[in-house]
Order: C-alpha cells, then sequence, then structure tokens
C-alpha cells in the first residue's frame, strides 16, 4: 500500500557553485523504507536552484558557472533591485533560470538517477548561506 | 490513508508580467482537506509559465521582466514562426526557460514556501489572456 | 485506492533538436488502468532534456533550436570542457536550461496537456543518442 514520508534538509554552501547533495538526499530515501516511488526536492529560496548535471568533470560545473556568470552579470545596469549588493538580482534571475524543484523516480530504494546523473544545489549568491530544501517521497 | 485531489484553475492575466497566484493556489489546498502531501501545478500554455520568485520587493519582477526581454528580444530577425506577432515565437522561448509545472510540498495543510517565495504566473504575451492550471495533490 | 505504476521508455534521436514522444508516453499512462493521478517523467541523461512546446507549427521547433544555439554556441573558447567535441558543454548547458523532470496531470486516462502542447526529448547533442526515460505515475 503506497504511503509518504517527508523530511527538511540543510546544508552550508560555500558561496556560489555547486555543492553535490546526491549523498544526503539518497540516505534519507533508503533510511524511509520505501522501494519505489517518486521523490520530490523543493528549495525553499529564490536565490539558490536545483540541478542535476554531470558528477564526473569538475570541468562542467566550473564551465557552467562560467557561462551563467556570463550571461546573467553581475551588477549589470539593466538591474534596479541591489539592496543586498551586485549579485543580489542575477541571483533571482539565475533561480528563474534554474529550478526550484525536482522529482526523481525512486526504484529499489535508489534515486534512478543516469550513469553520470548527480544531483546539486546551485548557490547563486556570492557569500555562503544556509540552505533549506523541503522533501516529499510517496511510493511502497 | 494517501488520497488524492484535483481542480482547475482560471487566471486573467494584464498583459506580459508576473502574477502572483500564492492565494488561490493555497486556498485550494487547504480545502482539499489534505494536511501532508505534494501540489503539482501544471499551465496548460506555451506562451505562459510558473515561477517561484521573491514576493516581497516589485523591483524583483520588474528586473526579471527587463532582463527577459533584453535575451529574448521581441520581433527578433532570427524568429521565422510570427504568426501571432513579434512577441509570438519569444514567448514561446521564455516558456522553454521557464518552467510548465512546480511540485511543492504540503505541510500542515499550507504549501512548504519559504518566507520569501510567492507562487507566480508568467504571461509571455503581451496581451492580456485567459490561463488554465491544472492542479493535482496526493498526501493525507 | 491509490496504486502506482513504472517504466522506462527508449527513444532514438536523430541528433539535434527536438523529437516528439507524446504519444508513447500517453500510451503508456492509458494502460496502466489508472484514470486519474500525476505522471512523471525524468530524464536519465544531461546532455539531453524535456520540454512542452507547441506542437503544431514546425518552425516554432526550427526557432527553439536556432535561439538556444545562438545563445550557447558549439565551440565557444569559454567552455574547457570538451572531452567529446565542440557540442559537448554546450549540451550540458542546454540542459541546465531546460528541465530533466516533468509532471503531468492524468485525467480520465489521458495527459491533461493543452490544445497546443506536445512532449517532447530535446536532444542537445548534434550526433544521434540513444535516451531512456523513467516514468512514475500515482493515481487511481
Amino acid at each position: 500500500m503506497l504511503r509518504q514520508a517527508t523530511t527538511t534538509l540543510f546544508f552550508e554552501t560555500r558561496g556560489r557553485g555547486l555543492l553535490e547533495i546526491t549523498r544526503p538526499v539518497a540516505e534519507w530515501v533508503a533510511a524511509t523504507g520505501i522501494a519505489d516511488g517518486v521523490a520530490t526536492l523543493f528549495i525553499r529560496h529564490t536565490s539558490a536552484s536545483l540541478l542535476i548535471q554531470e558528477n564526473a568533470d569538475p570541468e562542467v560545473r566550473a564551465d557552467l558557472d562560467r557561462f551563467f556568470a556570463r550571461l546573467v552579470a553581475d551588477g549589470d545596469p539593466l538591474f534596479r533591485h541591489r539592496d543586498e549588493g551586485p549579485d543580489d538580482m542575477p541571483a533571482h534571475v539565475r533561480s528563474a533560470l534554474g529550478a526550484v524543484q525536482l522529482s526523481i523516480p525512486v526504484a529499489a530504494a535508489r534515486l534512478a538517477l543516469g550513469t553520470w546523473q548527480g544531483v546539486f544545489l546551485w548557490e547563486h549568491r556570492l557569500r555562503p548561506h544556509r540552505r533549506e530544501l523541503a522533501l516529499h517521497l510517496v511510493g511502497e
């Protein structure tokens, strides 16, 4: 019979960039005892996002960050909202271009990720932040 | 025991820009009687999208719109599909850069949004449109 | 009473561009016998993504591809990760701008898509690839 589980996970980012969170998410999924279903990750912020990307070559993460830093430039004079500095509004834009939520099927008590996929928390602010994720799992 | 609820919500946009829909979505969630679970919002259009963003400072929404208007320029000669005018194809591109769907955990009969998060319908066409959302909630 | 169904679908892409997959996804949904619920599609790759877009005018798809080819240029000297050629890192960036996952409500045994919406697998690599989707459906 179907049932559900929920939790909240906290992560300390080291400033702008990708922080891999595959392991803590997978460990929580395994601990629920739900073998098959679908897990939903939701980030409770508007200046950080969630991303599934290659976890093999660190250059992929560096290139991603370089691309987004060029696409959404810190201090762009277009932006009027700069209460918290030149990286404030770019963080919101980067978040809008990314995902606040990911739903990942679970099979045999594991996230059904592809061989090269990792789950990342993408910090868009320059400085470290404490970030909160709401997790939900439904299955049996 | 787990159960589900579904509905359809309609919104009248005022043309391009962000329309906050947090309250009507939250009211429907509360009315279902499901206290804990996950809500899925799906927009049934290809020229509007869904976004979770800061709902405190209106300048954030204005900056977002300025950024996307520059990134995906109306009337860009690159575009051949212009059946409905210069904002037709840019609306499709903006929709592809955004999200047609959001899944949000529900706890204690409330959307588990962060302090500064609001749920928005993002109209990408210049003129007002009637937009339709399919909602699904599973939980108990 | 709620139940769930899962499957894996494989698709052979023809190189960069949009491949419509609405029909095979809808056929699987109908075959599960679950009439109402929510379907989650997850692509197990980091250089292809999922998209819901207009399925009426093929020019929309061509314009989308032209826009993204200009936004994320193959061979951009910004990128250092180029193990698999000049379209390698751009494929990762395009995937990060898109969606690896879509959740679509199901009503009366059909995907609750809008009139003009189709579900597409977006191949970001220039050459054809075999792509794998994990599908999950919960409902009754």
